[in-house]
């Protein structure tokens, strides 16, 4: 059932009516964003001694803290232009541009730090640099990641819950504080093509296998 | 068929076996937008004749301007805080909570000016500052609006349209530039709880007739 992508993709096209809808968090998937975190602490709180990136056992970044670590996590966080000025991860923007060219209805799908006063737009700002106007069209900005329509969301996040039973099926994107949980996951954006394809065809399949009761996107 | 909000809420309720999911535009739903857009522009270009609100007829700010009209036009929609700082329409912020008092789930759902770089921040500011902390988790910023699953959008725009087929109906809010559009609308938060009600009611008897059929939210 290994079948190439652009081959899963017509597939489920023909299945469905419509391309198939991936949606594609930022923050740790698409941008460096605790290698940023740590650079940003120790600059700004050079007596606070903090771990290097990918060593957090738990996405809570205050967990464990003592106050005036959480004092200071809090200052970070709310730093202006904090989420404009993040690197992209290794492979991350090529692969956005992979899945655009073989057909796939990318949109990035991001939750915004409520309290940084830029947040939201610098996030917006980030898109347009990296991957162009277009995608910043196709962005979506949301705490509930729940409320948005799509096939498939790639997240680090280890459990996305929000108002509603989501549409799409969660991959993980394989960090510390996830990497013990079971389900379909990419490491790295080194071998999304094949577990993206896997997670599309048992989609065909079940829209093959009963039409009626699935919901159509388009 | 006239029921009154509260039934027509539970009568949903156990149809979908969940709650309605109503998406309500910002700029110039909530927020008093081309009264603010207006007085920007004469305190930035006062040498420049404007109309007062309300009388425009194309829904697109630049249809018909001379270039140096457009020229300012431009610049008081990239005007730094400018989203941040409109007064909110008349009776919309209590519709929004008699809504939540009904148990209807209501979310945001609001178009970004890409080129204004506060905007996206500025829009959570203002749900947070007057709708509370609790609808600014309820938000999504996103250029297309069929991306966002719900039963109903509220919005002035004259066609909605993107990517997707829209899940929602649209229910106009009316303006100038949309009044001669067939199709529900609601006339300045007067009378948007039958119009709400029939809508979903007709959605409710959708699912009744073919239970097989319908996407489900939750």
């Amino acid at each position: 059932m290994h079948r190439q992508l652009p081959t899963v993709v017509s597939r489920f096209e023909q299945a469905y009516g419509r391309a198939p809808v991936v949606l594609v968090d930022m923050d740790e998937v698409l941008c460096r964003w605790e290698e940023h975190f740590v650079a940003t602490h120790r600059r700004l709180f050079p007596h606070l001694l903090i771990a290097d990136a990918g060593q957090r056992e738990s996405f809570d970044l205050f967990a464990g803290l003592t106050l005036e670590e959480q004092h200071a996590t809090a200052k970070v966080l709310d730093e202006p232009s904090f989420f404009a000025n993040m690197l992209p991860v290794k492979g991350a923007l090529e692969a956005v541009q992979e899945m655009l060219t073989v057909g796939i209805d990318v949109a990035l799908c991001t939750s915004p730090w409520l309290s940084n006063p830029t947040c939201a737009s610098d996030k917006l700002r980030w898109v347009d640099r990296y991957l162009g106007p277009a995608m910043a069209e196709a962005t979506v900005i949301t705490r509930d990641k729940t409320r948005v329509r799509g096939d498939v969301l790639i997240d680090d996040k280890p459990s996305v819950t929000g108002r509603a039973q989501p549409e799409w099926d969660l991959v993980r994107f394989t960090y510390h504080y996830n990497r013990h949980l079971p389900g379909p996951r990419i490491d790295g954006w080194s071998n999304w093509q094949p577990v993206l394809g896997e997670i599309l065809e048992i989609r065909t399949q079940r829209a093959q296998a009963s039409p009626d009761e699935l919901p159509s996107l388009s």
